[in-house]
């Protein structure tokens, strides 16, 4: 092992993972080093650029804290999360519902709320009446199945980026026996991904902007089903062709129809315009 | 740009870097999202995978700091930066010196000091004379060349992991007009690299050790030659087929000779056993 080239150092490096009895992390070191040595060959990068990507590399990891995962952005910008995805959560059915990436905003465990209750607390917005049913890959309803819901505020932040107390437009929800689940809450915005880190710097060095359509994030948990982690994206948003982190699925794009005040399907009484989001969900068996 | 799947989403993030004006940063770009997500398409990693890689480079970013680069040290044990060595620095004539990784212990600007100076202040160990040429292509000595020498001690620490003040085993000599150049120190020992981090977390779960042969790092530079950044090491060195991080190069091995008690090359006389290191080098013209 010595006097290695750009031809011979890949099996190189290589063969020191040879004693690794982790047969998996064997398998995903070596072709980590294949492609990433593929990668340099290809590109010949000089020195300064090599410095310069440690340099990116670092700062990625040490903008990092319990708030931010500069990482997951990264890995989102540069459609790695969504690929990811795609070959974890290949939908066979169309009676189940597509997936799309989790985000940095999830937090486990959000606050239990009742059928049709409002979930805006008293964050200000035009009001939104979500509404759908949950059934299985062959259609029927499925009841008690858990639905995590979590969304941006009509300025395109979440409680979390926000000097707030407790959740705020995010909540825990069951299906009942028609596998029925509605909530009210405020209608959601485009907003731009966090971008005052190095994602950030790299979005804008390469001319792409930051934005993410409008959408209401899902996460449903039923026993025997796969979990689905997915989103609802607003019909006619500038941003559906151009998200930054590439998750929109025509199947997850619908109308956040805009109603007169009146009554809502629900009976509640408004004397002012709102918008009215009616989905429902397949789940896959697991 | 909707409903990416794995075979069209690698395209997709392509196209969106197509208006990035800077042409070698869209070239590299492209590149490393080719060589990524075929990467992933080869592994498939589950989402937990996914996670752990993410938590891998956070705790890398996060355990760097003035003292400590871990990226390098991820660079370093994937062979990548030898591979950069490599493409940056092909060797073309027999007469021109090879290079090798710089390390992360270089410190710009070490203190000048004077031909067949003693540069181990303090330090105990073995005495070790270094002496040699510096000579161009065509083997005609180089007279005025700046030589930065840096190593560990005999335990196999630099200054900079020590909590000392100053300078220690680090100097900057000047060749004189028969290109010639001379100090004294200590013998260096093999010693491993920095493994208290998520990089020795990598080698110890790959069965890998973290150890390098001992070594002397040299960096030399003169008006109108390649800077040459190297390291001369002890023939004989258990680690010298196993370098965690792939620098040997047999043009670099030489003997660290063990000399009776005497009168050294340079009139010093020892009582006690010491090593002479003998070792010219050749520049690349720029
Ligand atoms: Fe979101
Ligand atoms: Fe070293």
């Amino acid at each position: 092992m010595r006097n290695l080239t750009a031809e011979n150092i890949t099996d190189a490096v290589i063969e020191q993972f040879a004693g690794c009895d982790d047969a998996r992390l064997k398998t995903l070191l070596n072709s980590l080093v294949t492609h990433l040595h593929a990668f340099l060959r290809d590109v010949e990068p000089t020195e300064a650029e090599w410095g310069q990507a440690i340099d990116f590399l670092t700062r990625t990891g040490q903008m990092c804290d319990d708030q931010r995962q500069e990482f997951i952005l990264l890995s989102d910008t540069l459609g790695v999360t969504m690929l990811v995805d795609a070959i974890n959560h290949r939908v066979t059915s169309p009676e189940v519902s597509e997936s799309t990436v989790l985000g940095p905003f999830y937090v486990p465990d959000p606050p239990a709320a009742e059928q049709g209750q409002a979930i805006d607390g008293d964050v200000e917005g035009e009001p939104l009446f979500v509404e759908g049913r949950v059934h299985d890959e062959h259609g029927e309803p499925l009841a008690g199945v858990t639905i995590d819901v979590w969304q941006s505020d009509g300025e395109g932040f979440y409680d979390v980026q926000k000097e707030i107390e407790g959740a705020s437009l995010r909540a825990r929800f069951t299906t009942d026996d028609q596998g029925r689940y509605a909530f009210w809450t405020v209608t959601p915005s485009a907003y731009p991904i966090p971008s005052d880190g190095p994602v950030g710097q790299m979005l804008e060095a390469t001319g792409r902007h930051p934005y993410r359509p409008a959408h209401v994030h899902f996460m449903l948990m039923a026993e025997g089903f796969e979990t689905l982690v997915t989103q609802v994206f607003a019909e006619g948003d500038d941003y559906l062709d151009s998200d930054a982190v590439f998750g929109v699925k025509d199947s997850l794009v619908t109308e956040f129809r805009l109603q007169e005040p009146g009554r809502a399907p629900d009976g509640r009484v408004l004397d002012i315009p709102y918008r009215h989001l009616c989905y429902d969900f397949g789940l896959q068996p697991r």
